[in-house]
């Protein structure tokens, strides 16, 4: 799907991360632009970034593994932050496996620096002034992990198709950064060509008027 | 099993924890005294408590949703913490669900204070003078979570006999807390009925001559 003209599509770069505030209400459309690419999600209380979605707290709510459309991510003090409130994807997201950092890739033998998403949330929360000490389980979209009978996990190539894309709705006035998971190793980004993704800022249809409350950095259009 | 001459048993009181610090090598066993009891185990580096063990780095390091026994648990910079040794319970155990706090009882209805693991975990650090300002998600020994097709999650009751365990060796310096879990809302201890657990501080086989340096408080036999 194009952005229309009421819509602000942020581009996320392969192998980079963009961070944005959300207002209590507003919408936005994770895309994934070429198909086949993990998305690794976090979000903090704008108010106290202490306070951010915990994959645990959110699996105990539920009693799901991940929420279905309707339901809410919620924070580690039990709260709120995203609605799952559409998806266009083929569903399959994960909520189990840690965000790549610097050891992972050095486990892996890679030599020298590689991007991770671990390094994408610290700088791209920086853009906005912002740090944090921990680095959450990542809600990473359209990630493919399948769970065996024994527990065994299984990394499986995204099969997401261009345009193919989970909307989400702040239910706190939060901070959302989505790294382009520049993983390419183990192949959950299909044939390990990384690429790029989009936050598409959905005009909030419940209240034409209001303007969104949203202040992000890096390309807009 | 009954504790032997060699061996120093820590009582964990039902609905309570204990903090124990261990060096590198050092075996504990959690027992679970009378059966279809949980415990919530944390563990933190001792040299910088702001490590700690990590199930989403556990379950992307070994693929597995909970390590099998020779498989080790890792923390949140991917270092080897605490090493599954054996396991004489029916081997159901969870890495999925997060500790109980006073938010989940308040959501449960519970009305007015109620023990929970959050803070077990915070009491029992103070006790060594320690303090964390996360509660990682726990290893729930003992803690049976059914995973449906669709991802669901349906708490069972524990089915631990007496005397069943599961024994950790120390991986690095470090500092374990075992809360004996005070959920006594969803079934998953017995009957609803919360009990005690222990942790024995086991002789070191391979060097007998070695005095484990174990710093404990409470009580000991």
């Amino acid at each position: 799907m194009n952005p229309t003209p009421a819509m602000r599509r942020l581009v996320v770069p392969a192998r980079e991360a963009r961070a944005v505030r959300l207002a209590t209400g507003d919408r936005v459309r994770i895309v994934d632009l070429e198909g086949r690419q993990v998305g690794d999600v976090f979000c903090f209380a704008a108010e106290d970034p202490s306070e951010h979605l915990s994959a645990a707290h959110t699996r105990t709510q539920l009693g799901r593994l991940f929420p279905a459309v309707g339901e809410s991510f919620v924070t580690d003090r039990r709260r709120p932050i995203l609605t799952l409130a559409d998806d266009t994807s083929p569903g399959a997201h994960d909520m189990l496996i840690a965000a790549c950092d610097p050891a992972r890739y050095r486990a892996h033998g890679v030599e020298g620096w590689h991007a991770s998403c671990a390094e994408n949330l610290h700088r791209s929360l920086g853009t906005l002034g912002l740090r944090t000490s921990v680095v959450p389980q990542p809600v990473n979209v359209f990630m493919r992990i399948a769970i065996e009978e024994d527990g065994g996990l299984t990394w499986l190539p995204a099969s997401t198709r261009p345009g193919d894309g989970v909307t989400l709705e702040a239910a706190m006035n939060c901070v959302l950064v989505v790294s382009a998971c520049p993983q390419d190793v183990v192949g959950i980004n299909g044939g390990n060509e990384t690429t790029a993704l989009a936050i598409d800022l959905l005009p909030v249809h419940e209240s034409p008027e209001r303007v969104p409350a949203l202040h992000d950095q890096g390309e807009t259009q």
